[in-house]
């Protein structure tokens, strides 16, 4: 499919990642005035706000929902007002639009825009739905490349941290905590030695369920808003010490990072595929009603300060991933879980099966036996102070990409802490 | 030391969980209207809305923080609030007060109230903080009671599911999910057979912390604002199939219960006690100023469908706790994690070392090998359908006692679903 053209500057570029097809979702302000709802279109900001306030937009709902600092209350009002709002939108912004006079004095340069954490993230769960990365876990960890015994049959997931997940650009502190030093007997305390990040997508949940009332995934797949990529930071050596028996705490509760625009599931779904197959049948429960998985092309770059340019580190698709976002939601909610609008749930690391398709420094450094050599000539087994690591994706379709902006995080130094 | 005298209808009954010494926080209504903060005081309950805005009461703030459906606004003053209004309503509500007329019209009796969640939980963590659960779980489902290498260092946690926290009385229903029967080699999908109950206290945190902020235990402490008794409902056949590795996830996030009312830290204070030794010197950042523990009787009882009576199943005290509230936040914070107001943080199950002590059916049962005999005749290894489990719990002063209220909760059948 080739993409239809909009009136607006770098809309038809097909380098941009913000395209007439994709119209992603985002929160920003201007000059430091107040933070409203946005789409990305070219090289430019909508302001849905003012466009609202116009009378030029209304998404359906009794009161305004596009002038708040989230795009919960939007998210809320369903998939019917996502549709129509979609619609409006292409239409407002599609080349030779009717209304384009009245709709251009509410389109910002992006350069002007400050991006803020798009949605107020109700809980953040992340799963462990990449099947080689559970495998490369396993034997760097544990030694043999086995799957969990559940693994294959239910979206292995956890409950996350939802008051540190940032948006892109945001500083991450290397934490502090306890490790356990090889061959000692007693843990010690400081900072992080094993600083990593893990590529992910996130599925952002804009309508929840009743507690006590399980969802199919058909009726999960129509409560997802859309994706953002996720970086979801690891300790690795606080994780390994602290895992076990209840799963990861402080190893991963000091900062995920989300990309500034949420692309919504309707942009995403001309790129829907299968993803890796399990080779069991699933229970009924978890059956999917088709291709519920993206092809969204993943790559992840590494930056030492100063350095004038990146090294890419890895690049795989989501479509390596072994259950859909559809699939994990589902799970989630099947036993009365409530889900609530501006769930996070991570998709769990995507990696690729060759080495440069792994999507933690974990993996491509092998557990640190194996650094990387970067562009600069430094040499990496996990992160060091002032790294700065950026996700980008894309769908491709003819001439147009369907992209999620940069989600993006440099590394500060532990703080200084005694007691 | 002996209770205050109050003017209140029932608060210097000595077996009232409410008198002057306790004024424990919770969110009320009264025949349908507006939901609103109120302090239970013997047999009633002290509209606190009503007393801010007729200019009796005034929290510090610059708008009314009592009048809504939650405490979140009045803990976000901070310590010096509370201490504040704390001392305002003891000075109300004691006998000879010579504001009683003007404060009398304000009491509600407690059964004309409706109780209701008392606060947004941001975020909900449980803790594993109970060494003869941990050692019993160990013994029952790993055949060894040996604690987990990191137990006696750090209190593990994991991240629990805020959304299904709910106020006593809220029926509970019983999950469906995944299990693997004994000696199968694929996985079932159906209602649990292994329904439990754990006994914990809850800390309600009513101060935050900043990304990428450590604090230490006495900040900590300074930032819980009270207890709440906690039942962390679980699904042992869900849970031994999901768990590893990434921990609990939907065998506990069905249904987490609370008592209506939220002791103030100030109350507990002088039941401060030290709790069970580890008998390892913890790191600096886990060391405590003083006892931090609370000599806070714990006990359970189980009443099926029907019964006219209900059985004691377990009594104990949450001095068997082997690290404290404040040390467990010191430790989410350590790593960067921002608390925040409303944060919830389970103790673990609370179990004491005779059998009577334990805090779930697990252990009561052994596994599901002895099953409790019930004063009904009755037999239970795990819960039924229609039963009901209530937590109760008291500090005991001089003739009075400081309490919870009830937390309570019935199961309900599993949802009919099929897809």
């Amino acid at each position: 499919m080739t993409a239809p053209k909009s009136w607006v500057a770098g809309a038809n570029d097909p380098a941009t990642d913000f395209p007439l097809p994709n119209l992603p979702y985002g929160v920003f302000s201007v000059d430091g005035d107040e933070p409203r709802c946005g789409v990305a279109i070219g090289g430019c900001v909508l302001d849905l706000a003012a466009l609202e306030a116009a009378g030029i937009l209304a998404a359906g709902g009794e009161d305004p929902v596009f002038e708040l600092p989230f795009l919960n209350e939007f998210m809320e009002l369903g998939p019917a007002a996502w549709a129509r709002v979609r619609s409006r939108l292409t239409a407002l912004l599609s080349e030779g639009a009717k209304e384009r006079r009245r709709v251009e004095p509410h389109v910002v340069a992006m350069e002007r825009a400050q991006l803020h954490l798009p949605f107020v993230v109700a809980g953040y769960t992340d799963f462990y739905s990449g099947r080689h990365h559970a495998q490369n876990v396993g034997e760097i960890l544990r030694g043999a490349p086995d799957l969990p015994p559940n693994w294959l049959h239910l979206p292995i997931g956890y409950n996350g941290r939802a008051s540190t997940v940032v948006v892109s650009g945001t500083a991450v502190r290397r934490p502090l905590g306890q490790t356990l030093p090889p061959d000692a007997i007693a843990p010690v305390f400081g900072p992080t030695r094993r600083l990593d990040f893990e590529l992910e997508l996130g599925a952002v949940v804009g309508t929840g369920s009743d507690m006590g009332t399980p969802v199919t995934v058909a009726e999960a797949e129509a409560m997802i808003f859309g994706y953002v990529l996720l970086n979801d930071w690891s300790a690795r050596d606080i994780q390994a010490w602290e895992y076990q028996p209840l799963g990861p705490f402080q190893a991963k509760a000091f900062a995920t990072t989300v990309s500034p625009w949420i692309v919504p599931a309707a942009a995403l779904a001309p790129f829907r595929t299968t993803g890796q197959p399990r080779g069991v049948a699933p229970l009924p429960y978890l059956v999917e009603p088709g291709p519920l998985h993206h092809d969204v092309v993943l790559e992840v770059t590494l930056r030492p300060a100063g350095a004038a340019r990146a090294t890419t580190v890895t690049r795989t698709n989501a479509r390596e991933l072994s259950f859909s976002a559809p699939q994990q939601l589902a799970h989630h909610a099947i036993g009365g879980c409530a889900m609530q609008t501006g769930d996070l749930l991570g998709s769990g690391t995507i990696s690729g099966p060759e080495a440069g398709g792994r999507g933690s420094m974990l993996e491509r450094s092998w557990g640190g036996r194996d650094p990387l050599t970067l562009e600069t000539g430094e040499t990496r087994a996990f992160l060091e102070d002032g790294d700065t690591v950026t996700l980008t994706g894309w769908a491709r379709g003819d001439g147009f990409r369907i992209g999620f902006g940069a989600c993006e995080g440099t590394i500060l130094p532990a703080p200084d802490f005694s007691v």
